[in-house]
């Protein structure tokens, strides 16, 4: 299925347009001072659809990033790590519909062309250039299209940003592009924002797919806690999305930092940074909210609520352990109030628990006590699980840790999507 | 959808008769002396559909088990698992419909009821008798009607052993029963015979879907020989279909050995061991494959072989990571040669790579070469993924560690058959 189809089988099978709204223009976009953004069409892969994307400081940046744990690094992957380890950054350059992963030295020769011309065009040093593919593997770029592409996406400069066209270009089988943004009031009363671009990940199976996140922000901030600040929002989002451990060739998460909102510069952890954070974890939940939402597939979003564990960690890891289950995620997609699938997963999960002490419920309604059926009406249980947003609290009445884990349903779409995706 | 829809929805659907065949009647089937088979309706789930399955020795046998590491066990499971400290059992009594998991006191009174219904029935110890459910789970049996089919198989014995029908009472979502048997001459000269009876686990995938395995024989063997002869052919056979580690709540394997061939009491790994292991092997894997073939809605068989790594354990650890892999998967579904969510899996096993020397191969195939794309033709790569058997061969050239999995693909169907399981 080439990329066109593909739009054209997303556009038949559209969501509901008022997420599409939601996430681009029902809550007011807002963008950080000081940063252009844009997305283009080179024809990597496709004669329409926006495939290079642009974002670029005024002014060098203080850079923070977190990358894939996979053992199999896309090149760009490799690059950008390299470049970041000073901590500051200028532009990142993305492209859609190939990963350049799996390509050896060739790839990343082309890795590293994209990123000399992007600073030649740009006047900046090619080590300021960030960069993130993401596509097919094993395939090589088109590079006289994706240079062509970065001296016409340079030549945009200048013009009004286009965020919606940058999170369009990163795309790959996303039916809607994701953007969050946040403003809030620094201790001298300056206005900062942070504003946040991500495409999705597949099903948000702890596999392969690729998740990419930028993140801007015109907050003046130290290295050091702007990694830290990161590291902290990603664990609460898109950890909990079930992506980490395994993880895709190409999957990168970056943040800059401009300076530009004219706060005093955050150098510990005081008032500015607190509302800063809070904010990034914002940003950050609302993206992967988006991304579970949008699922390859999916038709629901799903929350897994782990209560009342022996501790935190083993909360999330029964969370994310369910959360993965084909059987689960299909009994979901049905709507079938199939707790005993659910039974099977907490006991298989790794973690140690008392079976006769598990209470379970969908939604407020509690289908299961102390391990056996309770007495609840299907009929009811089935219209709770029908709903667009799904909400599966495990009790575990053990300790006092807990987590929450998103996920979204497995679908005939998904196997279909997925199919036939290279071809 | 109710268990006669599901029956009509297979025989649509039904997978080529040949296989059915080969199972069945293709190749002989061979039955131990001593033993009684059958298998009948009582009405549990359906009017139809066989449901009460028995088997009895004339004698007690030497007897041992395997059971899931689920934390969630069913009732039969812990029942079973007790009466076979002694290492001796006479019965068993497997039923489908319900697997009186996750029924608490209640469910456990009622899988004692059935061991000793079955005992007094048959005039055995109640100890004597193993049990095995397989089916929805979280609700409780019928017992009146159990009681019923209890009754009702027991007068069946004195007719002729059925084995097939005891095949179709143990199936849930299985297409096709699955019986294996192999005969083979003692050192004394003495013919001994083992057979295997099987249900499937849904899509071969590690998690939920119960695997039942009965394993009876006439050989004279000391229990603790059985009991390692059984970890060593469950090893080689569904322990290398990724069922391991995350299993369901019902999961069990157990093998009845009545000594009635006459040979000279195995007591050692005497040539006589040798060649029941060896039978016994044959046996189980050849089980281990026709549940493959029979994943839930799959259309092919996938062996995923890991070569040249750096030990045994972590090529194991590999080709099972892969074989889980629902990306990996669904691409085998759609037969798109795409290698690259195979670096990606490789990438996330867990397993320390050279990413830089690793070659794939589909079938003879070779798709990539130290890592990056060998020239080949995805005509031909097409061609061979359409077969109904895949064989994919990782080479990791780091040492000499070998290990291969089965699988098989992810389709619709499955999610089909799986969103509308207990409803």
């Amino acid at each position: 299925m080439d990329l066109k189809k593909q739009k054209d089988y997303f556009k038949e099978n559209s969501k509901d347009s008022n997420l599409y709204l939601n996430s681009i223009m029902g809550s007011q976009l807002f963008l950080p001072q000081g940063f252009f953004l844009n997305g283009i069409n080179s024809g990597i892969a496709d004669r329409k659809k926006r495939d290079i994307a642009l974002i670029h400081s005024e002014v060098p940046c203080v850079a923070a990033g977190l990358f894939t744990k996979n053992r199999v690094k896309a090149a760009p992957v490799i690059i950008s790590k390299k470049h970041l380890r000073n901590g500051r950054a200028q532009a990142i350059l993305v492209n859609s519909g190939c990963a350049n992963a799996c390509t050896g030295n060739r790839g990343m020769e082309d890795a590293q062309m994209m990123a000399y011309d992007l600073a030649c065009q740009l006047g900046i040093k090619k080590e300021d250039v960030l960069l993130a593919s993401t596509g097919v593997i094993g395939r090589f770029l088109p590079m006289s299209r994706v240079k062509q592409g970065i001296r016409k996406i340079a030549e945009t400069m200048g013009s009004p940003s286009k965020p919606q066209f940058f999170a369009e270009a990163i795309m790959t089988t996303d039916t809607i592009p994701k953007i969050i943004s946040r403003q809030f009031l620094t201790q001298n009363r300056k206005r900062a924002v942070i504003c946040g671009l991500a495409k999705g990940a597949g099903m948000i199976h702890p596999d392969l797919a690729t998740l990419l996140c930028f993140i801007i922000t015109d907050i003046d901030i130290h290295k050091s806690l702007l990694q830290r600040s990161l590291m902290t929002a990603t664990e609460r989002s898109f950890n909990s999305l079930t992506i980490d451990g395994d993880t895709s060739t190409n999957d990168s998460v970056f943040v800059l930092a401009n300076g530009r909102a004219g706060n005093r510069p955050i150098n510990g952890a005081n008032q500015d940074f607190l509302r800063f954070q809070n904010n990034l974890n914002g940003v950050m939940l609302g993206l992967a909210e988006l991304i579970a939402r949008d699922g390859e597939g999916a038709t629901k979003l799903v929350r897994i609520v782990v209560r009342n564990a022996e501790s935190g960690v083993s909360a999330k890891k029964m969370a994310r352990h369910i959360a993965s289950s084909s059987l689960v995620k299909t009994a979901l997609y049905g709507s079938d109030p199939n707790w005993g699938r659910l039974m099977a997963a907490i006991g298989s999960s790794g973690v140690r628990i008392d079976p006769q002490r598990i209470d379970i419920y969908f939604g407020k309604l509690q289908v299961t006590r102390n391990g056996e059926p309770a007495s609840y009406s299907e009929r009811k249980a089935n219209r709770i699980l029908k709903k667009r947003e799904v909400k599966i609290v495990i009790d575990l009445k053990q300790g006092k840790g807990e987590a929450e884990v998103y996920t979204c349903d497995l679908t005939p779409d998904y196997v279909k999507i997925n199919s036939c995706y290279s071809t």
